[in-house]
């Protein structure tokens, strides 16, 4: 990565140093049913099991610890569908700071109250005719706030890369491929710097839901694609307009490709994850696991790293998937 | 403890020494909502995430990897309810070793498919009417195999302890108590040990299903009894007819003592872990949690630590931990 870039593995460092004391350093999982079904190694990093269920724990912390006492008092707004929500509102706790939190009105009921739980004002909105990024804009300057963004920015994309450092310094072996989820592609991205570091060759996947592959579309064709649809995918943590210019810049950079995955294949990845590697994940965060299961991704013979990346799957959800699998 | 005790520190530390390649460190788990209930500090050991899913790999490794070359080649036996069948068949496998499992005709289809899955040979005899000692003892002997006890042996208290070092070293703060669930006590016996080594005076406290509190009676009375039913709860993970006579005089020299759960309190345990926590236990790895969470210990401004023994958890008990919570 050039010296000029937005984001660099000295950031990544610094925000895993800056971190490290309020998060938990997940476990790389693995099991002999998916090393079977992959006919390959497959690792898989467990930020289901992160504070707050989901990794966006560390993008939120990158953010909030790096304020100035001037900006901690005035306090933070975030705009979520659910788990960045639950991310800033718990990282902000941890730092004293109050937070303001804008949730579409159909976010998960278990993602509301969790970031309601942790002290922050929940704000909801109608995701088919409401922007939130307006009134997340707009709440910040009423309040002097500071807006904490899910993905387009370098805070973010270091805060969610850190998962990276851990995946790269626990994995051992090599790593052929990593692959990750992806809504606006801030994890995607900071996973992408930190892998590529130190495995240069490594190919960097993102795997999106059927009918939101934005960030793929974007990657295939070298500009950035919106999708068409706001809603009705039950990865409802992966329903974004479009990838972050920043994210896709990052993963154009790294040679990141896309593949997508159906909600019966992440439902069924659930009901794996559930039994065979003994972890919650919640549709969203089962995709890159979907996409080794389903043969989306080349893993024969080769080593392949993967992110179950959030585990706030409603228990109707939790229980579909166990039915239907 | 003296230095004529059955089962050292220094047995633990060359057990860890011998078996962490083979094993995952697994993570202290924490969440806001336990440590709300519980009015104090809870961390949980998710051993439900271990190889195999549960704590038996560690004693089923410790024991194969302290073979003789001689004694590899003629195979090791196990009887066991199902877990430890699992870890024995997998350390068998990782050293190479061939094994027969003894496993009670009732034991959950899960756990008997990956028994077999992992290449050992799988006996099953009835719980009501048969012995597994008896019918573990004769295969032994025909085939001049080594018997893997599941409890009642040092190497194999030696191996589970593993698990206390590992949490004695990751908790940060002071441990009160340290809750554990119980069988036969091989488990509690090695995390007891380990934990006073480093915490003098922390209690250690046993978990077993009601109706099945052999340990409970066998501390409180000081000789060991016995149950009187052979099945029964829903945690098969912990129907034993009496407790290990060396895991017994570990634990009353560390004055241990029982609290005891019902079913429903471990199926309500089973689903506060997948919707707070984000694992998957077992109702014989949820009677620690299940305990805490019903006021069977007092955690209030306390910092206690559990265990979450395993994960291997039959789909329709999933299902009805999922429905009936």
């Amino acid at each position: 990565m050039a010296d000029n870039a937005p984001v660099t593995l000295a950031d990544l460092e610094a925000a895993h140093r800056r971190i490290a004391p309020y998060i938990l350093r997940t476990p790389l999982l693995r099991c002999d049913a998916l090393d079977e079904v992959a006919k390959g190694r497959v690792l898989a990093k467990a930020e289901c099991l992160q504070g707050t269920g989901s990794f966006k724990l560390r993008g939120g912390l990158n953010h909030i610890l790096s304020l100035t006492e001037d900006e901690k008092a005035r306090g933070v707004v975030a705009y979520s569908s659910g788990n960045h929500a639950q991310g800033v509102a718990r990282a902000a706790k941890m730092a004293g700071v109050p937070a303001a939190i804008v949730m579409p009105a159909d976010a998960p009921e278990a993602k509301r109250t969790r970031t309601a739980r942790d002290g922050a004002e929940v704000i909801l909105y109608d995701r088919e005719n409401e922007s939130r990024e307006e009134i997340g804009a707009r709440l910040a300057e009423e309040r002097g706030a500071k807006l904490v963004p899910p993905f387009d920015h370098p805070l973010t994309v270091a805060g969610q890369g850190t998962a990276g450092l851990e995946l790269a310094e626990d994995m051992e072996g090599p790593i052929d491929q990593v692959v990750i989820c992806a809504s606006g592609g801030g994890l995607a991205a900071g996973i992408g710097i930190a892998v590529r570091a130190s495995y240069p060759d490594a190919e960097i996947i993102v795997v999106e839901p059927e009918g939101f592959d934005d960030l793929g579309r974007s990657l295939a064709t070298g500009e950035r694609q919106a999708n068409t649809q706001r809603g009705g995918s039950i990865c409802d943590a992966l329903l974004v307009e479009m990838p972050g210019a920043i994210p896709f810049d990052i993963l154009r950079g790294l040679d990141a490709r896309g593949v997508t995955v159906s909600d019966d294949e992440a439902l069924s990845a659930m009901a794996f994850a559930l039994h065979e590697l003994k972890v919650v994940v919640e549709p969203g965060g089962a995709v890159a696991l979907a996409a080794v299961l389903n043969g989306k991704v080349d893993t024969a013979s080769r080593s392949t790293a993967i992110i179950l990346s959030g585990g706030n799957a409603d228990p109707s959800t939790l229980a579909r998937a166990l039915k239907e699998n």
